[in-house]
């Protein structure tokens, strides 16, 4: 599974191919760079096929994170279960998503910030995946009265990492910070 | 002195105008969404005056992040020092921005999901916009040898709670789980 490329739900139809399609381009450039002229002659498909699928960009822009969201959640459970499924999985779990060259931080964070203020939808969306994320998270901390909220505090924390990974030339600072995070949380 | 009016620093001549009146649109709507016909039509500038300030929307951006940076670190250094200047300033500090009703997270890391792709200026600003904001969090934290090192931990903590504040309808669960990691790092 890569969250990138999707090899594990290869396109059948002229839906999955717009939809791998839109992820790429709105993935990697942005939603509000991406025009649907562009989605639609890089995915091969009719145009009159594409409307039929997808009437509006607000359309594709829901269906492009529903989508990411089934594909970054199956590689992020995989990973953590690679790594040993415990708490020590969390950092090399991501550390593998923030090392990828085509790393350009969460969809969700980046579609909020591009369109929370006019599609309320996304900001819908994003608070879903984070309690998903969230859980996933909860799923690897050992049983206790605080799992739920140190789950809580990791995945917060785990937001600021995708953010600073964002910005620096390397992961190293921020991968580091989660982990002294990680491990104060789970000693205290 | 209040980030998102700028109070402490009444605009006086045309330049002052236009950036007040692009921040306050650029934080709002989005880098993409606000055109540069909008921004000189609501700072009243002549046209011939905004170009000759601003030759480009990329300077016009550059300048609106030098002039939010000021500002917000402005805002950021003082609400520490008025919450008693100690770790323990730092959520009711964090808290006031995040319930401004026109809260809408950290204009540089929105601006870096916008923009990073194609003006890779944003991240470098973005990147030393939190040196800073690091260095501010290290000012109010205990000193010891671990002082650097928690001040990366909290300052990436502080990022991801601007983003879940973002998304959720209140910022109540961000601002406990920033205090949990707070906490949980300064009791190592």
């Amino acid at each position: 599974m890569d969250i990138q490329n999707g090899q594990a739900d290869v396109p059948s139809g002229a839906r999955e191919r717009i939809l791998q399609t839109a992820h790429d381009l709105f993935y990697r450039d942005g939603v509000r760079a991406t025009g649907v002229d562009r989605v639609i002659a890089e995915s091969g498909v009719a145009k009159v096929t594409f409307y039929r699928h997808f009437p509006s960009k607000n359309d594709l822009v829901r269906a492009y994170l529903a989508y990411r969201h089934a594909r970054w959640m199956a590689w992020f459970i995989d990973a953590l279960a690679r790594h040993g499924g415990g708490p020590d999985a969390i950092v090399p779990a991501v550390e593998e998503w923030f090392r990828d060259a085509r790393y350009r931080g969460c969809a969700f964070i980046n579609s909020v910030g591009e369109l929370g203020g006019v599609l309320p939808d996304v900001i819908e969306i994003a608070r879903s995946h984070k309690q998903d994320m969230t859980a996933a998270v909860a799923a690897v901390l050992p049983r206790s009265r605080q799992r739920a909220k140190n789950a809580q505090a990791v995945a917060l924390a785990i937001d600021g990492a995708i953010v600073r990974a964002q910005f620096d030339a390397s992961p190293d600072a921020a991968l580091s910070a989660l982990e002294r995070i990680i491990q104060s949380l789970l000693k205290v």
